[in-house]
């Protein structure tokens, strides 16, 4: 069984990320790419108990953390940047738990969950203003990761997106030849 | 357990496919879009054993088969066509298979796989020359169908694609409110 945990650590690093997103609507497709670094946060991280307070949650169920900064890749001189903080609760007998995000802004905070496929990939659903975002994480290498997200409003799923994250600043995997 | 044949079946139809590809090794975006007819092939209609008869394997074996063919769509006038033919082998007890595809020019015919996730995504494995490529293809709904796949070849995975398909032709579903 997978576990978040281990799941979480294998996420540290930086990144560079080639993004997709394909609007189901309008039927146009966005590229983007920008370079993602992931932190670990141990459980007992301020900004992993803050973000318990926020959600009303006692930080003694915090399983792991991570924190993510990241910066898009453009043309333009002005730099697109973010940051979020993501904490794993403590997972049931199958792994699965819930998932707190850091919130949008004015939006009420409502625990996410995770869980694991039979495959080993993450499954992440994050409530949203009028809807949610349902994640799929999974790692092709340990320096090639895949993220798959479907974002449902009321009116059915109308965005989906695809990145593949390159894991940079360590040395790539062998070729087995 | 998901069926290869009840999979089979819900592809059917005519798709209008979003489509992304990350070149892993240039860190290159390309999108393309265009449509796409899946029609069902039965065990034993002509192309389906004339598939089998290239392979080298008993038609007797085909548990479903499909038909595609599609047609991109961009600004040149010249049009870009393709089609081909796939045949799923009877299940295993686990229902996973062999998978047979048109093989590409010159390409020495060897079967792929299928298998399903614990989530019903159909995961395939098609051999290709000097490595493998992996799709997974899921429904976020009837009418709504993702794929993502790699490429991988001796020097590990260099290239991933992710496809939004939108069912055509049909009524869409009812917004659940």
């Amino acid at each position: 069984m997978s576990s978040i945990v281990e799941f979480l650590e294998k996420c540290v690093g930086k990144w560079f990320s080639q993004r997709t997103g394909h609007n189901l609507t309008d039927r146009k497709s966005v590229l983007g790419k920008g370079d993602l670094w992931m932190e670990a946060l141990a459980a007992d991280a301020p900004e992993a108990i803050a973000l318990c307070q926020t959600y009303g949650v006692d930080p003694q169920s915090i399983a792991a953390g991570l924190k993510m900064r990241w910066e898009a890749i453009t043309a333009s001189p002005k730099k697109e940047l973010g940051s979020s903080v993501l904490v794993a609760l403590t997972p049931d007998a199958a792994g699965a738990g819930a998932l707190l995000a850091t919130p949008a802004a004015k939006q009420n905070p409502q625990p996410g969950q995770y869980n694991f496929g039979s495959d080993g990939a993450l499954w992440l659903t994050l409530p949203i203003a009028g809807g949610s975002i349902e994640e799929r994480i999974w790692f092709a290498s340990d320096n090639l990761r895949f993220r798959s997200s479907t974002t449902t409003r009321s009116d059915g799923p109308n965005f989906a997106s695809f990145c593949s994250e390159i894991r940079m600043g360590v040395a790539p995997p062998k070729a087995a030849d």
